[in-house]
């Protein structure tokens, strides 16, 4: 099942699946539950490396797990596991292919966070396929953390990269058909927003993280989420942990999700209970419209125990570890629309 | 005695000023010394409205206690003080008149964050000088909470906002003094960069807060500071307090700063307290080179205390409260420069 399959069925009824809450991570596939959950009680050290990601996405997993295996390190591994989305031209939310904003530019944010601290990122970067190695870039060879638009195309032509059209057919054709009912606000659904967001620890016992996406379909032109920020789409603290976000950025960023999760952790909370908590954080808001946005956090701590959790259910994450690359069916607060 | 006199005298010796780890806020003025520190301490509970900025800015904070004063909220409040700034030409480091990036080009950078914790951003804004109410609208008028580059100034024109060379002749000239021995890295130290970030509590006891800035001078195109990221530059959490950060933004953003002192806060932290430990996560880091960039912060409670501390001396906040529009001089982490 796809990411965006995924997404749009958030509203849905479960089609089978019955999740409880004591199943903190279930397989997608009923029959696999009761294996995976035996699988990560036995395990008493969680073994390294590993690599975790928001959504489906194994065959960006198997990326960075090949370049883990080979001795890599974890900054590399999430680089290239998150280009293989970015290349991915039938992903509409990340990189080529990528839905548009309501004038019909893609345009991309991403950021990376490595072991020590360091950071990069660009927002509102057009005809640059792999924003996650040009965020990398702007942490490597320049005193920045940040560059946005112009300026970070500029940068990325003065480092060899090429220009060419983000905008697949597909993508143009999904645009044109939001435009016959366009309006002057874009919609904030539960169908339109995801992004690749994954964390590793290598065999050093190192962490990196980093996140990449076209951002919300239909944009205002220039919207940036929460991916490319640093604290709120990812953190990294190579002593604590690392988070990431996927979901509706604008809510995100109000809460600082993903630096909220590492320092709940770096108070003794678990990655699971530390993703809970800073989901309450956006639920338990007076008047929070929560039922209107799907938010998901995965984590890692240091030890390599793992956690996500999101508002609704359906979100997912994907964890390759021991040699084998699953899918994850994530708990969720908002049990009501449990099937 | 102006902001950016202050930066750059952080590495000389303090012309005759004795500060003491023991007085948190003291006075410019030796002479005023013992007398602000009693007058602190003789409040038992401080009082409402109150204003405080980030450096020497007493006009701003004037306007913005005038609108508190007429009944006005908080969020007006700081939108209008830093306009304030945003207007002055003199000021090279905030808008009109703001130093150019290394090709020229003054590009600004602003948040604004509310009581209800909404929040609205623009980053790399050209030509357009009341970025702070650009990033307003963003957060009134559209369902986003980051707007960047062309993107940005679209809406902003949309909105009725007018273009104007934000370049003035001061700032053309210091630029083209600059590029007479410009390198490809600019130089990150200490004499160039600050900005205007500004809280406020109202009549009511509700909080909000600003930031904006033209980011460091002689950037790369398209870089973006901490000053625009909620979560760096800026937070606001009206149950708890807020926080903003100055100063060289790529060191706020890696320990997303202003979030973490209100988090401390909320662990119970005094805000003095919470700034002394959001700038000790930065000095405190493994091959920290904190001798060669300043970062300082400024904090208020739901009670209306306030804290501000630095890396460096030099650094400090303007206070309006109770009829008394004063900068206090902030205590600093770096002792051994002390005169």
């Amino acid at each position: 099942m796809n990411r965006r399959k995924f997404i749009k069925n958030t509203a849905l009824t479960g089609a089978g699946l019955t999740l409880t809450n004591s199943l903190l991570n279930c397989a997608e596939n009923p029959s696999d539950k009761k294996e995976t959950v035996v699988a990560e009680s036995e395990k008493s050290e969680p073994s390294l490396p590993l690599v975790i990601a928001t959504w489906h996405v194994k065959e960006a997993t198997a990326k960075a797990m090949e370049v883990l295996q080979a001795g890599g390190n974890a900054l590399d591994a999430v680089e290239q596991g998150c280009m293989v989305e970015e290349a991915n031209e039938k992903g509409q939310s990340v990189g080529k292919g990528g839905l548009p904003d309501r004038d019909g530019n893609v345009t991309l944010d991403a950021c990376i966070m490595d072991k020590n601290g360091n950071c990069g990122a660009v927002v509102y970067l057009q005809n640059i396929k792999h924003a996650v190695s040009v965020a990398r870039k702007v942490m490597d060879d320049t005193p920045h953390v940040m560059l946005a638009g112009e300026g970070a195309q500029q940068f990325a032509l003065s480092q060899g990269f090429e220009t060419e059209d983000l905008l697949t057919e597909a993508s143009r054709k999904a645009w044109e058909k939001w435009k016959v009912e366009a309006k002057y606000k874009p919609i904030i659904n539960i169908e339109n927003h995801d992004t690749i967001g994954m964390l590793a620890i290598d065999k050093n016992g190192d962490i990196s993280g980093a996140c990449t996406t076209s951002g919300l379909a239909y944009k205002m032109g220039g919207r940036v989420g929460d991916s490319p920020i640093i604290g709120s789409g990812l953190f990294v603290d190579n002593e604590i942990g690392a988070a990431v976000a996927t979901g509706l950025g604008e809510e995100v960023v109000k809460t600082v999700g993903s630096f909220l999760v590492v320092e709940l952790m770096r108070q003794g909370k678990s990655p699971q209970e530390a993703c809970e908590e800073a989901i309450g954080r956006i639920v338990n808001k007076p008047n929070s419209n929560y039922k209107d946005f799907q938010v998901g956090y995965i984590a890692v701590n240091k030890k390599g125990e793992t956690g996500s959790y999101s508002i609704h259910q359906w979100f997912s994450m994907t964890k390759f570890q021991n040699g084998v690359n699953e899918q994850i069916q994530s708990d969720f607060f908002n049990k009501e629309e449990k099937s």
